[in-house]
C-alpha cells in the first residue's frame, strides 16, 4: 500500500527514539537497543552510524563480559563533547551551566543575584558567565541550545515571563534578551522552575519510569511541575501549575498575587515565618532556622513546623484527588518543610485524600537535588535536538 | 533505509485517522480528506476502499455544486449500520442506546433506577433494554463495542467501579456483569461520567477543538473530566478528575465521603438544599426548584443560589489556576447553577484567578446536553474500532 507519513518522518522519529535512549540510559549495546526500541539491528545499525556522522554518539567496543559469542557494539552519547546552556533565575542567585548530551554538569557558575534585578540586567551576568565557561570547553564542542528555568509563569508560544510574583518581573523576556546577548545561534527555551525541574526528575531523577507525577517546588512560593500520562501539563497558556495560588482558606491571609489564602501563604516561606514570630526575617536561610529550632525544641517553631506540614498535606490532598498521580516530590523549601513535618503531611494526606487515590502514591524527595533547574533547563534544549537530530547544528 | 515501524502499523494509523476524520466530521470529499490528513490522492483511494470493503463507509457521488469539473467522490461514515451500545448509569434512572457510527444516537431506552440497585441488578434491566432495541434495528447491523458512563470512580484497568459516593457502589463489576448479560462479545469499556462527558464534548460538543478543557459535572456529587493537551486525563489508575473532593472549607459541612468541607459540599445538592433550608429534599428537580424559587422572588433560595455560585467560582478559580484550560463547560447541575449564578460565578473567578490564566478561558454550558454520557460512553467503544478499524469485527 502506497503510505503516506513519509520515510523521512519515521527516519525522524526513529533517530529522536534512539538519541533518547541513550541520552536517559546513557553507553547501552546494539542489542539492548534493539530490544528497547523494537526495531530490527540493521535499523539500528543504520541509525547509530547516521547519529556518529552527526556526531552525536560513538559506538564501540564493550568492556569484557566474560561471555562467550561476539559482544554487541556499545553505542556511547557524545557526552563532553555535545552540550546545551542551562541558566536557573532563582530569587537570590542566578546560575549558568553546560550541561553535557545525557544529562551530566559539565560546568556550572553561580552569582548572587539581588532582589529586583531586571531580565536586562541578568543576561549580561550570565552572558560572563558563560564567557568563563566558553574559555574552558574543548575546542570541538558543540552547543545544541539553551534552556532557563525561571520563578515565573512562562508564556509557551515565545518565553515571556508574564509574572514573577516573587521576583517582581513583569512581562520580562528573558528569552529574548539572554539570545541577544549571549550570541547563541540556537533558540533559547524558557520554562517554569517548577515543570522543568519535574521534567528533570522524570527524565532521570526520582520519577523516571512514572507517568503521572506532581513535582511540587517552593521557593519564596510555590508552584508544581505535572507529568500527566508521561507529558508534561502544560496547560493553554503554559501556565498551568500555579498550585500555590489554590485558595485554601477563605478571607485568610495576603499573598503576594493580590489574592488572600492562596496556598503558599500557609506553606510558603512568609506564612512559615509569620507562624513561627519572625515575620521581619526573609530567604531560604530564614526558613531553614525555623526548621533548625524546632529540631532544638523552640516551642514557637514547632507548632509552625507542624502547622505548616499539616497545611502541605491538605493541598497534596486535594492535588492527589484532582490528578492522582503515582508520585508527588518535594523540591525546594517543601523538601525541607516535608523533612521536617512528614507525619503531619501523611497524616492530613491520608484523612483528606480519596482512599483510591492514596493506593499506589508515593511521596519522594528529588534525587538530582539543586542540579535539577539546570538539568531541566537543559532538557528543554535536548528536547527539540531529540525531535530531529540531524537537522540541529 | 530499513524502517522500523511496519507498513502495517502505518497503514493502521492512517485507516484510524481516516475513519476518525469522518466519525467526527461526517461525509467528507476526498479532496477535503488529503488536505486535512496530509496523505496523497492514492493513498486516500486505497485507505477508503479497505474501509469500505470492511463496511465501515460509503463512497458515492456528491450533492450537485454547480461547478465545474470532475467533483470529489464523498466518503460517508456508516452510521445506520455501524454503532456502539452506550449505558448511563446515574444516581436515578439507567439509560441505554444504540448510538451510530458518526456519533448519532439511532435508538434509546430509559428506565428508573431506585436508589441502592447493585450493578448485578441494573445489568439485566439494561439488558433488557438492548433486548428491545436489538428487536427494533437492520438486520446488517454490526456493533463494534459498549461503553458506559457511571457516576463513580472507575479502575482504569478493568473499569471496576471503586467507590460511587452517590450510588453507594463499592468494588462493582458492572463492565464484567454488563458483558456477560448482554452476550456481546466485544469488550465493555466503562468510564466515569464527567470523563466520559467531557469526552463527547471534545470530540463533537462545545469543547471540539480545544486543547486544555474542564468539564465540571454535577450529580448528587461532582467531578470533572479533563482535558490536556487534547487528550483524556486519567491519573495513574483512572481516579483523576475528582474536584469535588477538593477540600476548600477546613472543618466544613460533613461529605459523603466521610471527609469534610469537600467542594460539593458547598455546590453540590445536598449543600444548595441545606443553604436554602430545604435539607429533608432530594434529587435534581429539588435542586431546580430552589432555582426557580429563587427566579420568583424567595429570599432564602436567591442566598442559597448567590452562595453557592459564589462557591463554584471559587473552586473553578482554584482548577484554572492548576490546569490553565481554555474553555470550563458546566455540566448536569452545575450548568442549572452556573446559568442561575453566573454573575457570582464570573466574579469571584475574576477576582481569584490569575490573571494570565484568566485571560483566554471561556465559560461554558454543554452542547450535547442529556446525551453527552450516551455519546461518550459510546465513544470509548468507538476509540478501540479507531485505533485498528480493520480488526473489530
Amino acid at each position: 500500500m502506497r503510505v503516506g507519513p513519509s520515510q523521512d518522518e519515521i527516519r525522524r522519529q526513529n533517530l529522536g527514539a534512539l538519541l533518547r535512549y541513550v541520552h536517559v540510559h546513557g553507553a547501552t549495546t546494539r542489542a539492548e537497543l534493539t530490544t528497547a526500541l523494537g526495531l530490527n539491528r540493521s535499523t539500528i545499525g543504520a541509525l547509530t552510524a547516521d547519529l556518529a556522522a552527526a556526531g552525536l554518539v560513538t559506538e564501540g567496543a564493550p568492556k569484557e563480559t566474560g561471555r562467550a559469542g561476539r559482544p554487541s557494539l556499545v553505542v556511547r552519547p557524545e557526552s563532553d563533547r555535545v552540550f546545551a546552556y542551562a541558566y536557573s533565575i532563582e530569587v537570590d542567585r542566578l546560575r549558568a551551566a553546560r550541561v553535557g548530551l545525557g544529562g551530566a554538569v559539565l560546568d556550572r557558575r553561580e552569582l548572587d543575584r539581588p532582589r529586583g534585578l531586571t531580565a536586562a540586567e541578568a543576561a549580561p551576568l550570565l552572558a560572563g558567565a558563560v564567557k568563563e565557561m566558553r574559555q574552558a570547553m574543548p575546542e570541538d564542542a558543540v552547543c545544541v541550545g539553551a534552556g532557563v528555568a525561571v520563578c515565573g509563569m512562562v508564556r509557551r508560544d515565545d518565553g515571556l515571563v508574564r509574572l514573577g510574583p516573587t521576583t517582581g518581573w513583569v512581562d520580562e523576556p528573558i528569552g529574548t534578551a539572554l539570545g541577544t546577548e549571549l550570541g547563541v545561534d540556537v533558540p533559547v527555551t524558557v520554562g517554569n522552575v517548577a515543570d522543568v525541574a519535574a521534567f528533570a526528575e522524570h527524565a532521570r531523577g526520582a520519577a523516571a519510569g512514572c507517568d503521572n507525577v506532581i513535582y511540587l517546588y517552593g521557593d519564596v512560593g510555590v508552584g508544581a511541575g505535572i507529568i500527566a500520562a508521561g507529558r508534561r501539563l502544560t496547560g493553554h497558556g503554559g501556565y498551568s501549575g500555579e498550585v500555590g495560588h489554590m485558595v485554601v482558606v477563605r478571607d485568610g491571609a495576603r499573598c503576594e498575587c493580590g489574592n488572600r489564602g492562596c496556598w503558599e501563604t500557609e506553606i510558603g516561606e512568609h506564612g512559615l515565618l509569620r507562624a513561627a514570630g519572625r515575620s521581619d526575617a526573609r530567604g531560604r536561610e530564614a526558613m531553614l532556622a525555623v526548621f533548625d529550632a524546632a529540631d532544638r525544641g523552640d516551642a514557637q517553631a514547632q507548632i509552625a513546623v507542624r502547622q505548616a506540614g499539616d497545611w502541605l498535606g491538605f493541598g497534596v490532598a486535594n492535588l492527589v484527588n484532582i490528578f492522582n498521580p503515582e508520585m508527588v516530590i518535594f523540591g525546594g523549601t517543601m523538601r525541607d518543610l516535608y523533612l521536617a513535618a512528614a507525619a503531619q503531611v501523611r497524616s492530613r494526606l491520608n484523612s483528606n485524600g480519596l482512599p483510591a487515590c492514596l493506593e499506589h502514591v508515593r511521596l519522594r524527595t528529588p534525587k538530582l537535588g539543586e542540579d535539577a533547574p539546570l538539568v531541566g533547563a537543559a532538557e528543554l534544549a535536548f528536547d527539540r535536538l531529540l525531535a530531529d537530530p540531524l537537522d540541529v547544528n
